[in-house]
C-alpha cells in the first residue's frame, strides 16, 4: 500500500466518521428516539437530557469530559469504571510514549537510507517498500549506530508502561476497597457458597449437616443455609408459565387496543395452536393462555415441592448476620482435603449458575484441563474445521446429502458465488460465533457465576485474536511455506515475525484508523440498534412490556470489548518503536474510545451484574503478555537488524515478569477475596437477613403461592440462640 | 567398567557394611557407649535398651521392624514420620517396578545382539561395552520391536509412581491433620505473626495501634500482642552472660573435683585471659567470672529495657485464646493491599528467626529474587568461582600475597602435592559448605522459620546435586565438546543426555552399592560421633552439662538428607527402564535406609523442630521434577533408538502435569494452613494463655529479675471486657 491510497483510506475512514457523528446529534435529539440514546437515565428515573431543552448537538463531548469517576460509578458500577481506568492507563502509556518517540525517533529514521541500500543489494527479501517505510525503524541501515535510539526507546517504553500499570493496579485496588466498605447492604457480602459437601452422615439429613457443621465454626454469626437444589425441571415449567403470562397479557391489551370508538365491544384476538402460529386449530388466544396457566400452576407447585425435597445436591449457600465473617469464612480452609466443604464468597444473587454449583471438585478440575485443551487446539488449529465444514458444504456434497436444494444449486450464477464464498462464509459464522463459544466452554468448566465465566471467555478470545489477528497476519503466507522450518527449529519464529514486521505496519495502521472512525462512530450513533427498536416497534411490539424488551439496552460487552481493545494495544505497543507513526493512532483510539464509550457507559449501557472490579487482574495479565510479546518481537527485530548491542534488551522481559509477580503477590489477593479490614467497616443500619436470604431463592422456586413452610427442606432453621459451641 | 571390577568393588562395600555392623553390634552394647546409641531415649528419660540385659546384638532390627508409625511420632514428631511415608512410597515405587521389570525386561535384552551388530557396524561412537550392557536397553537394535515392552515398561513405572504418590499424599496429610487436632496445647496454635505494620498513627503508640486493630476484628477471642524488637544488642549481651554463666559453672566443677581426699581445700582453677587462655594476666577463674557476670547483669537489665521500649519494629506477633481463631486469622487476607498487616501462622517459638520478622514485604520479594538468581547462577556456573579461588590459591600467588608461607611451599614434595590437590581441596571445600551456604541464603531471604528456612535451602540443594552429579556425570567430558552444538539448538540437549546414558549405567551402579553399604553402615555404627564423643569426654568436658553437650545428637538433617535420597531416587528412577539391574540396588538403597533410620528416629536423632509434616509437599513436588526428568529422558533415549512409536510417549509428561496439579489443589493448602475443621477439636483442657504468651518471648528478653511490668511497653494489655465491636 502506498501513501496516497493509505491517506484515501484514511480520509474516507474520517468522513464516515463525521456523517455517523452529524446523524447522531440530530437523531439524539428527537424525543422519540431517547429511549435508544438514554435508556440507562431513563431505566434510573432520570430526565433523559439532563433538563435542558435546547442542547447543543455536541453538549455530550462536554458532559463526557466533565463526568467524574463517582459518577461512572453511581451509574453504571464499579466494573465500568475500572475499564475507563484500563482505557486512561493505556492512553498514557502511549501519550508519553508518543512524546518521546515521534520527535526523536522519526527524523532519526528519516535521514538514513537503510531502505535505498537494501534495494541496491537487493539482499533482502522481497518486499514493497512504501513512502511510509521510510519513517519508520525499517529505514534504517544494518548494524547503524543509530539503533541505539530505538533500544533505547524501547526501555523507555516498557518503563512507561510499567509505571502506569503500577498505579493503575493501586487505584483499582482503591476503587474495590471503597465499593466493598460501603455501608449499602448488599446481599453477596453475607453469603459464601458452599461445594463439595460430604455425603450425609446416617441420621441426619443435608440441613442438620450443613448447619451443625457451621453453627459450631462461627457460633454467634451463622444465620442460616439454603441448599442448591437440581432445579432443571422446574426451571423448564417456570420458562414455560411465564411465556405463556407474557402471551396472556400481551393479548389482553391486543384486545384492550382493538376496542376504538368504532368498535367498542373489540376483537378477541386469535391464533393457531400449531407451528410458528401458521397451521392448526385456531383458538381464542386470552382463554387458550389462561388455560394454559391454569393447567401449568399446580404443576409448578408439586415440582416446586419435589425439587425442595428430593433433588437436594452436595452445595449450598451459607449465610452470616455479618459481612466481616462471610469474608473471613470465604477465605478459611474449611476441610483438611482441600476437596470437601469448598468455600467461595458468593456473587451478586443473579449471577449465580446454579448448575455449575453442585459440579465435583475432581470434576471440574477434569473439566477445566479439557477446556483449556479444547481451546489451545481452537487456537492453533481453527482452520482447519473451518476447512472441513467448507469441504462438507462444497456444491456437490450438498446436493448429495440434501437433494432438495438441488434446483437451487444448479443456477448458474448462483452457483458460482456460493462456490466462491462458502468457505468465507463458514470463517465469518465461525468468528461470530466464536465469543459465544468461548463463554459456553468457560460456564463448562463448572465456574459457578456469570461475571467469572465472562472473564474467562474474555481471556480466551484475547489469546485467539492476538495469535490469530496479529501474528497471523503478520506471518500471512510467509507462515505456511516456512512451517518446516519452524518445526525443525522453534526458536526460529521470533526472527521470521520480526523480519515480517515492517511490512505489515501500513495494513495495521489502517486497521486501526478504521477501528476507531468506523468503530467508533457507529458505537455512538448507535444506528443498528435505533433501526431494529423501529422495526420491532412497529411490526412486533403489541404492549409496553414488548417495547421496552425492544429497547432494553444491555451492558457494555466486556467479552469482546476488552479483547478487541487489548489487540490494539499490542498491535499499536509491537509497532511503537517500529513505526512510530502508529503511536497517535493508537492515542486516538483510546482517546476517541474514553469519550464516546463514557458517554455511552453514562447514558446508554446498563450493566447486567457487578464484580467490583474483579476484570482488572485479568486485563493486567494480558498487557503484561502484550508486553513481553512486544519485548520478545523487539529482541528478534533488533537481530534481523543485525544490531550487535541486541542482547541488551534481554533483561527487559525479566524485569516484566518480575514486575508482573511483584504486582501479583502485592495486589492480587485483595481481587480473590474481601480484606478483613475493609469488610469490617460499619453499615448504615442492621442488615434484614431474610430479605437477604430471600433474595438468592431462584426465581422459579419462589413463589407467593407457595407457602414459606415448603422452603424448609431445603432451607435451615433460623439459628434462634447463640450457645452452640 | 567391566563385570569384574563391578563386583570387587559391590563385594568390597559388602564387607565393610558386615564390618561395621559387627562393630555396631559390639559397640552398642557396652553401657559406655548408650549415650552415643541411645541418646533420644535417654533424653525422654527411658531406659536405653528397653529393659532387656541380655539383648541379642541384632535386636535392634526386630525392634525397628515392628516400631508402629505412632511409635515414631511420638518418639521423633510427626516431620520423621512423613520421612518415613517418603521412603516407604519410593521403596513401593522401585518394589512394583521391579516385579514387572526384571523378569520381562532382562530376558528380551539378554537375548538380543545389538550392541555386537553396533560394534560391527561401528557407526555408534565409540564406547566401552561391558558385559553388564547386556542386560540392559542399550543391547537391543535400533527400530527393533522389541523397543515396545521398553515403551510398555516406561509407562508402568509411572503409573505406579502416580498411584503411590498420591496414596503417600493422602496419608501424609490425615497425619499433619491428626497431629493439627491433637488435644494437647501447643503455644503455636494460638499465635499469627503479623508483619508488614504500616506506620504509627499520629496520637497512638505501636502496642494500640495493633490492639485495637486486631480486638475489632476478633473481639472474642482477642488475647494480646507482642511487638517484635530489634534484639541485636540484647542477644549479644546475653550471649556474653550466658557464656560466663557457663564458665563460672565450670570453674565451680573443677574446684570441686580437685577437693581430694589428700588435698581438701581444692586446687581453685586459674586461666589467663589474652588470646585462647594462652597468654595475659593469670587470674583467679571464679572470681573472674563472678565479676564479668556483676558487670553484665546490669547491663542487660538495661539494655532489655531500651529494646522493648525503643527498638519496636513494625512487626508483631498476636495471640488468641482459640486454636480455630488463630487458625483462621493466620489464613485470612487483614488489608485491602496485600503488603501491610500481612499475616502467617505462628512457628513453634523457638523456631522464629527473629531478626528476618520485621523485614518489609518489598525487601523481601527483592532479596527473594535475588537469592533466586544467584542459586540459579551457583547450580549452572559453580564450577567457575572454584576455579577463581584455585586460581588465586595457586602456589604462586600465595607465596606473593602470604610471604610467611614461602618456607612451608618452597619443600619440593609438599609443592607438587599442594600443586596436584588445591583444585580439588577447594571443591571438597566447597561442596562441604555448600548445604551451610544454601540455607544462610534461604534464611536471607527473609523466611521467619528455622523449619522452612531448611525446606527451602533443602529444594535448592536437590536441584544442584541433580544438576551436578546426574547431568553432570552423565555428559561428564562430551558436555563442552558439544556445548556449542546445544548453544545453537537447545533441543538437543535431550537426545545428547540421551545418548550418553548406558554408559554411565555401571558408575551409578556402583555409586548407589556404596552409599548404602558405607553410607548406612557408618550410619549405623555410629563410628565418628562416638570417637569425638570419647575424644570431648576424655580433654574438653569438665563438668556434667560438658559431657551432655558433647553426646547431644542433633536432629537427623533432612536439609542434606532429603535432598541426598532424592538424588539416588532420581538416578534409579530414570535408569529403571533402560538398565533394570538398577533397580534391586534402589529396592536395597530404600529399604536397608528405612530399617537403619527408623533405628536412629527411635533411638538416636532428637528432632530440633516441629513443623507437622510441611516438608512434604516440598518432597512431592521433586519427586514430580524427578519423574519429569526420567520421562523426558526416556523420550530422548527411545529416539536415540530410532524407535518410530517414541512419540506415544509426549503425554507422559504432560499427565505428570497434571496429575501434580491435581494434587496441589486438592492437598497442598492443608499444608500450608491449618483447616477450622481439624482445629475446632477441643482441647484436652482451657489453654493457659499467659505461659502461651511466655513461650514466644526470647530467652534474652525473659529474665526472673526483671520486673514483669516492664514487658508491657512492648507487649498490650490483657483484654479485659469482650464489648469492643
Amino acid at each position: 500500500m502506498d501513501l496516497s491510497s493509505f491517506l484515501t483510506s484514511l480520509g474516507t475512514s474520517f468522513v464516515i466518521f463525521l456523517i455517523l457523528m452529524l446523524v447522531f446529534a440530530w437523531l439524539s435529539s428527537k424525543p422519540g428516539n431517547h429511549v435508544v440514546y438514554y435508556p440507562n437515565r431513563i431505566l434510573k428515573g432520570l430526565d433523559p437530557t439532563g433538563g435542558s431543552r435546547t442542547r447543543s448537538p455536541f453538549a455530550w463531548i462536554q458532559e463526557a469530559l466533565s463526568s467524574s469517576e463517582q459518577d461512572v460509578i453511581s451509574m453504571s458500577g464499579v466494573d465500568t469504571a475500572v475499564y475507563f481506568v484500563f482505557l486512561a492507563t493505556v492512553l498514557g502509556i502511549f501519550v508519553l510514549s508518543a512524546v518521546v518517540l515521534l520527535p526523536v525517533l522519526i527524523p532519526i529514521a528519516v535521514t538514513d537510507d537503510g531502505i535505498k541500500n537494501a534495494k541496491m543489494n537487493n539482499t533482502q527479501t522481497v518486499e514493497t517498500f512504501s513512502e511510509l517505510d521510510n519513517l519508520s525503524m525499517g529505514n534504517i541501515n544494518l548494524r547503524s549506530n543509530r539503533l541505539w535510539a530505538f533500544l533505547l526507546a524501547t526501555y523507555w517504553v516498557s518503563f512507561v508502561a510499567y509505571y502506569l500499570t503500577w498505579k493503575a493496579y493501586n487505584h483499582v485496588s482503591a476503587l474495590r476497597a471503597e465499593a466493598l466498605m460501603s455501608p449499602e447492604i448488599k446481599a453477596e457480602q453475607f453469603a459464601i457458597i458452599v461445594r463439595d459437601i460430604p455425603p450425609v452422615p446416617e441420621g441426619q439429613t443435608r440441613k442438620e449437616q450443613i448447619d451443625s457443621f457451621f453453627r459450631k465454626l462461627y457460633p454467634d454469626t451463622f444465620y442460616r443455609s439454603m441448599i442448591v437444589t437440581d432445579n432443571k425441571e422446574v426451571n423448564k415449567l417456570w420458562v414455560e408459565l411465564e411465556g405463556y403470562k407474557k402471551k396472556l397479557d400481551r393479548s389482553v391489551a391486543v384486545f384492550a387496543a382493538s376496542k376504538t370508538e368504532a368498535k367498542p365491544e373489540g376483537v378477541r384476538p386469535a391464533h393457531k395452536t400449531g407451528f410458528l402460529g401458521l397451521v392448526g386449530k385456531k383458538v381464542d388466544s386470552i382463554e387458550f393462555y389462561s388455560e394454559k396457566i391454569n393447567e401449568l400452576v399446580p404443576k409448578l407447585e408439586s415440582e416446586q415441592k419435589a425439587t425442595l425435597r428430593e433433588k437436594q445436591k452436595n452445595a449450598a449457600l451459607v449465610f452470616f448476620n455479618n459481612r466481616a465473617t462471610a469474608a473471613s469464612a470465604a477465605q478459611n480452609l474449611h476441610a483438611q482435603i482441600v476437596d470437601k466443604w469448598t468455600v467461595l464468597a458468593a456473587p451478586e444473587p443473579g449471577q449465580l449458575i446454579w448448575a455449575n454449583l453442585y459440579i465435583d471438585f475432581i470434576h471440574r478440575q477434569v473439566r477445566q484441563y479439557i477446556v483449556y485443551v479444547i481451546v489451545a487446539l481452537m487456537i492453533l488449529f481453527y482452520t482447519i474445521p473451518i476447512a472441513a465444514v467448507s469441504a462438507i458444504t462444497t456444491l456437490n456434497n450438498l446436493k448429495k446429502y440434501l437433494p432438495f436444494l438441488k434446483p437451487v444449486v444448479n443456477i448458474g450464477a448462483l452457483k458460482s458465488i456460493l462456490e466462491a464464498f462458502l468457505p468465507q462464509l463458514a470463517l465469518i459464522i465461525f468468528l461470530a460465533m466464536l465469543p459465544k463459544l468461548l463463554l459456553f466452554l468457560s460456564k463448562s468448566e463448572g465456574i459457578p457465576s456469570e461475571g467469572h465465566a465472562v472473564r474467562a471467555a474474555s481471556g480466551k478470545y484475547f489469546y485467539f485474536t492476538v495469535l490469530n489477528v496479529f501474528i497471523g497476519v503478520t506471518l500471512s503466507g510467509a507462515l505456511f511455506e516456512t512451517l518446516e522450518t519452524i518445526q525443525k527449529n522453534p526458536n526460529s519464529l521470533v526472527p521470521l515475525l520480526a523480519s515480517s514486521l515492517p511490512g505489515s505496519a501500513t495494513f495495521f495502521l489502517t486497521y486501526v484508523a478504521l477501528k476507531f472512525f468506523v468503530g467508533y462512530g457507529l458505537e455512538l450513533s448507535r444506528i443498528v440498534p435505533l433501526i431494529i427498536f423501529h422495526l420491532k416497534k412497529k411490526f412486533l411490539c403489541k404492549c409496553e412490556a414488548d417495547v421496552k424488551d425492544a429497547w432494553t439496552p444491555g451492558d457494555l460487552g466486556y467479552g469482546t470489548r476488552i479483547p478487541g481493545d487489548l489487540l490494539i494495544f499490542t498491535l499499536v505497543l509491537c509497532y511503537s518503536v517500529i513505526t512510530p507513526l502508529i503511536v497517535p493512532f493508537g492515542v486516538i483510539y483510546f482517546g476517541l474510545g474514553w469519550l464516546i464509550l463514557r458517554n455511552q457507559a453514562l447514558k446508554v449501557y446498563v450493566p447486567s451484574y457487578e464484580t467490583y472490579g474483579r476484570i482488572w487482574p485479568h486485563i493486567f495479565n494480558r498487557i503484561i503478555a502484550s508486553l513481553l510479546l512486544y519485548q520478545l518481537t523487539m529482541f528478534g527485530f533488533f537481530g534481523v537488524k543485525k544490531f550487535f548491542y541486541a542482547p541488551i534488551l534481554i533483561p527487559l522481559p525479566i524485569i516484566s515478569l518480575i514486575f508482573a509477580f511483584l504486582c501479583h503477590n502485592k495486589f492480587y489477593r485483595a481481587f480473590a477475596d474481601t480484606a478483613l479490614e475493609v469488610a469490617r467497616y460499619e453499615l448504615k443500619e442492621a442488615p434484614n437477613m431474610d430479605q437477604v436470604f430471600r433474595s438468592f431463592v431462584p426465581p422459579s422456586l419462589s413463589s407467593e403461592k407457595v407457602d414459606d413452610d415448603q422452603f424448609e427442606d431445603a432451607r435451615s432453621q433460623v439459628s434462634r440462640s447463640g450457645s452452640f459451641v
